[in-house]
Formats: C-alpha cells, structure tokens, sequence
C-alpha cells in the first residue's frame, strides 16, 4: 500500500438511502468521492453532484484507480455482483455495508483485501442522519486493512466496534427487532386510533418516555401495562375491540403471551437465585 | 358547586406510579392535596409527605372534606372499591384515571357527579414525567364537571382532549401497542444480542432515530427492512439464527408477514386510487 485512500479516494457502489447517507458523511470528513456507481442514472448524477464525484449506471466503466470500494446495494443482488466489481481493481480494498451478508461473500472474486462496512442506522431519504453517534461495525480479512477501516470509521462516529461475521449477523436480527418491528407496531397503533378517528400523534409523548426508559432502566424492568399483570378483564377488553381486525388480534395475543412468559422467567429466575 | 375545588382540595386514592406522578405534577402546580389513601402504610406516607397532605390505608378514614377524588388504583380492583369510595362524600365530584374502565364504572355509586381523567403516559418511580406535553383526556357525566376537569388538566398540560369512554378503550389499547409492545420488542433484542454477548446500548441510536421518523413521517411510510422488501434469504437466515428460540422466532415469523401484507395493501390501495 504505497498510496493511502486518502490520496486514491473512494468509489461508493450503490446510490440508496444508505450509500447517499455514507457518502455525504464522507465527503464532509474530507475525503475525497472519486465516483458513484448506480444502476439508474438518476441517483447516480445526482449523489455524484454532491460528493463533487464522476459517476456511472455501467460496470464495466467502474473506476480502476478507488483505494476503497463501498459496495451499498440490495441485499438480493450484492453477492452476484461483486466478482464484476472486483474485478475492476484487484489489489485495492474492497467492502461491503450490509448487515446480514459475511465477510466471505468476496472470497471467490478478484479481491484480496476485503471487509465488511456496517453503519447500523435506518437510512431515509428524506432526513439526513448525524453519523457521530451511529455504532460502525467493521470486519477485514487482513489486520492492517481493519486499521484502514477502523480509522475511517472513527472520522465519521466515535462508536466503531470491530466484529465477525456471525455477531453482526444477530447485530442485524436484532436491529429488525429494534427498528422495523417497533415501527410497525406503531403503524398498527396508527391504524387502530385512525379507524376510530384519532390522531398518531396523541401516541408520541407515550412513544418517547417509552424510549426514554430504554436509556435509563433495561426494557425488561421498564415494562408495564396489562400483559404484564396479566390482567385478563383489560386483555379480553382489547380483543373484543379488534374483533373485526384478526391480524391486530392475532399479533396483541402473541405479544401479550410472550410479555406474560417472559416475566414469569425473569421472577423464576430471581427466586432460584435467592 | 358553592366551594371551588382549588378550596376544598383533592383526595388522591392510590399511591403507585400514576398516583404519585399525578399528585406531584397537581401539587407543583398549587393544587391542595389533602389526602392520599392506599392500602399500604409505605407508599401513603411517603407520597403524603412530598404533597403536605395527611394519609390513611383505611377506605373509611377517606375524607368526606375533599372536592376532588382522583381514583388511581389497578385496573383489577378500581371497580369494585368504587362504591366505598364514593360514599365517602356523595356531593363530592369523582374521577378515575384508567384508560380501559368506562366512566358507568360510578353509575351505581352514591356519586352524583363523576368523570375520568387519563393522562397518557408510562409512569415509573424511578422517573418523574414532565406532564406539559403528556395528552390528557377528560370525559365527566355533567357538563359543567368537564369544565371544571379540562380546566385542571389545562394547568398541568397544553394538551386536553375531552373523550368518550368507546374512543378512551381505545385509545389505551393504541397506547399498548406504541409502549408495551414496543418495549417486549426492546427486550427480545436485548436478549439477542446478550446471548451473542453484544451490549444492548449498540441499538439505541437506530432506536432513536426510529422514533424520530415516527415523528416526521407516518409510520408506514418509514417503513424499511427485509420483511418490507420481502428478501427471503435475509428472512430465512434470521430465522436460522432463532432455530433454539421458537418464542422470538413465532413473533419474527408473524410481524415479517403482517409487515408484507400492510405493504400490499398499501400498494394496492394506492394503485386503486390511481
């Protein structure tokens, strides 16, 4: 490695919400975009423009000369694409960001340095997240390219943790718990207050000190409400009214039963220690 | 209605996490307490003390002097304790504050004016709650007594919505979707990642920020994740990793599938509308 990346620059692979969001950041911790690769040419150009970056739809025009390659496309088509992307620049350092995908998915491509680049954030469009506090999990198949990571990671947030890749794995089942299953289980509430019509946001205030005491107490400590009193008359109360709603019901009685269980586990668990 | 209530003063019959919040919250706002009953001597004296008020564990000792009784007990007893309660001081006007029990909770009392008043919120000891954003609902038989109810809820919080019990049911089994739920959520999680030796505190930024689109957007719009772009192989390899833990993944199984369906209906209302 005669060249640091900071000479050679980066070509970020992939143009959505996560690969905007990382580039963005990059570029404000001054290094330098070299190109964006996307399949369409409209976030392509576009991200391109802010990160000051050439840009391509073609992989076959992708750059030779990148140091790093952040490859932040779908789940479903990264592995097939990276032999392609490989290909373009066999002795530079290659990554990928992707939570559930190992390490080794680049073990049968051109690349022999290669890792695992893994911002565990949810990424919108809409909103520009602040990286400073996102957790980054990095994985390298040589120990001087974690360095590599490792230092680029703790430009942009002062929480980089290196991991392999069955822990970042479970990191990412238990994100799918943190993140998409606590939204959709707002997006019910939503749905069950607007049949009645009533307001989301009269559920805010709840939502947040809900969050408030995940900081402060464990979640198991912090839980309340009629599950974990196992209080029938209120559980029965409520299922009369998603009578009509079976996939609410189903979901409220499965839940419920696990809050139930769970406490019931954690006091057992408290007496044998006693 | 000679004496106002800000004369009289309010008996608080309950000592727990709703109670002493609320009692607190009234009391910083110059609200007289005069009393706090609950069974036990611990938490009556200890709450009497921060608010000036006397106390007793006697449902007979309850005051006949007080204008206001604000009833914050455990749903499974408040119905049945109602009667005593209210023959304590007939002219008296009373409210409970649970989000699931009917206002009739008082028909077949000696009380001729009665109401609720449901701040929605999870209170914990541990926390005190700052109630100025904390929706409160008030629902009261006569007219004049939900004057004097908003009035009061007007002094602790900008945001008073007079309810009926139907919309009040429901909007507690919202509230345990958003909190409960959510919070089981945050524990199964936290348990994932503790059994692969990982610290919860990695996923509170995504927690945080999950929260935050909540604010922003709809929550249905915020929607991201395998089960939302129904990619298989990341579903599958999840539920490999829960192969020893059917619970988690019976609840992954079942919210991945209502998390698709919603997403179709969704598109296949959009396309209707189109």
């Amino acid at each position: 490695m005669s060249k640091s990346i900071e000479d050679t620059g980066i070509a970020l692979i992939g143009a959505g919400n996560l690969a905007s969001n990382l580039a963005k950041a990059l570029y404000g911790k001054n290094f330098r975009i070299v190109q964006v690769y996307s399949r369409t040419a409209g976030p392509a150009s576009s991200l391109a423009g802010m990160v000051g970056a050439t840009w391509t739809t073609d992989l076959q025009h992708i750059t030779g000369e990148a140091g790093l390659y952040i490859v932040a496309l779908k789940d479903a088509v990264l592995p097939g694409l990276l032999p392609a992307i490989a290909a373009r620049n066999p002795d530079a350092l290659f990554v990928h960001t992707a939570g559930s995908i190992p390490m080794d998915a680049w073990k049968d491509t051109a690349a022999s340095r290669y890792g695992v680049f893994y911002p565990l954030q949810t990424f919108s469009r809409q909103r520009e997240v602040d990286f400073a506090g996102i957790p980054v999990f990095t994985e390298a198949n040589l120990p001087e390219d974690a360095g590599i990571l490792n230092k680029i990671a703790e430009r942009l947030s002062g929480n980089v943790l290196e991991v392999n890749s069955e822990q970042r794995k479970n990191i990412h089942l238990a994100a799918v718990f943190a993140c998409n299953f606590t939204n959709h289980i707002y997006t019910l509430a939503a749905d069950i207050l607007r049949n009645r019509d009533l307001p989301f946001d009269i559920l805010l205030p709840l939502i947040d000190e809900t969050v408030r005491k995940a900081h402060d107490l464990s979640p198991e400590s912090a839980q309340t409400g009629p599950a974990v009193r196992y209080d029938k008359n209120v559980m029965a109360g409520h299922l009369e009214l998603l009578e009509s709603e079976p996939d609410k019901a189903n979901i409220y009685r499965i839940l419920s039963e696990s809050i139930h269980n769970y406490s019931e586990a954690v006091k057992n668990d408290k007496n044998l220690k006693e």
